[in-house]
């Protein structure tokens, strides 16, 4: 199966951007904002199609965003993107986008992708591709760094030991058919997960974590748009 | 009570700094690292000096390090600050600076803070001493911004609402009675727990959370100093 993927390109990368959501104080959702002068989400985009595993990118956006997205894959000559409509929330975007890959011959791998994480490195792709190949589901997790309390009321009622948990990130990858089954579960039931790797687990599928990568950061604050913009100037190669 | 703290000092500081730990590949403790030309925990301490309801700050420190903090309390003229001798865990260090803590006149709250977390805000420390006056115990909490898997092997076991969880920073805030009786407990019951915030409510007592600061960095990783660097360079007042 390895050796085949690396032949034809068996992954269909989904990145849910339909949000529009900002903390930026900005009517623009955040993953359009630029980074040295580029949308995040182009950035991702790009990433990907430097990858030769991925046979394709599919960009769920809201309706009024979509000509702007394909405007931009027309002038970027991006050959392998497929721009959709997403949902009203992230787990039916990428939904959506797993209809897309079900239509698309010989996709046997979906990795779906935080459109404002523009920094994962390609061997962590990887690594996640080959954790879905062999047991069905992977993600990249980094140890929490900080403790970690449960609260209600304003109040800590408990505080687990932290070495037993991770913080998630992507691409998180999957076999397409687990996948669709698990959201379509999901849909069936009325359930909404944080992520699709928590919903997979939470229908008994076994997900592999993987090793994370700090500098694989998630631009939802200002200030992580300025360190992203930092990692850039001083440290672009390092992420490559 | 809140009227009396402002005439009299009752706050006293406690500062665990004797860890030798660092993921800096180099032979200092980070929280010895310069940051703008200046040991990361010598901004904290200097910061805290500059709050009047700080009666005292006890520094805790390794053995090897004594005389380096000593010298620069002399040449800073840090007039309210005691440097002792650490443990060979976070929470030995505090429970001897909760110690040192005892011994002071009018000593009503103690406040630990993380010895690499240069950038809290004055007004999260008012707050917190607030709220350790009101329930006996306070910390600033963050919302989780990644969704958190408990883990096995490996693999997802579980996936909790992210929104009941808080990430815990400092100062966190105590009723010194309270946090010498949390921490005589925990040594005689042979209990190490990741803050103290977490043991208080673990033996039941009122914890309560005010709110964090994503700006309030623990300088962790190198990164970590990098971005740091660059909020002094160009955020310097944003965070007073």
């Amino acid at each position: 199966m390895t050796t085949d993927s690396i032949i034809h390109p068996t992954t269909a990368v989904i990145i849910p951007a339909a949000g529009n959501g900002s903390r930026f104080g900005s009517d623009t959702p955040k993953q359009f904002l630029a980074l040295r002068g580029k949308p995040i989400v182009f950035h991702v985009i790009e990433r990907f199609l430097a990858e030769h595993h991925v046979a394709r990118v599919i960009v769920c956006v809201a309706p009024e965003w979509r000509q702007f997205v394909e405007d931009a894959a027309t002038s970027g000559q991006w050959d392998r993107v497929t721009v959709t409509e997403g949902g009203s929330t992230r787990q039916e975007s990428v939904h959506r986008g797993v209809l897309v890959a079900s239509g698309l011959e010989r996709i046997n791998i979906v990795a779906i992708h935080d459109a404002v994480r523009p920094f994962f490195r390609l061997s962590t792709l990887r690594a996640a591709i080959h954790g879905a190949e062999h047991v069905g589901a992977a993600l990249p997790g980094i140890p929490l760094t900080d403790t970690i309390h449960r609260t209600q009321d304003r109040m800590i009622v408990e505080t687990p030991d932290r070495e037993n948990w991770v913080a998630a990130q992507t691409p998180q990858c999957f076999r397409l058919s687990l996948l669709r089954e698990v959201l379509d579960r999901a849909r069936n039931e009325g359930i909404t997960g944080t992520d699709e790797a928590g919903l997979a687990a939470r229908f008994g599928h076994l997900v592999r974590v993987i090793e994370g990568d700090p500098m694989n950061l998630k631009i939802t604050r200002p200030e992580d748009l300025a360190f992203a913009s930092y990692i850039f100037e001083k440290w672009g190669a390092m992420v490559e």
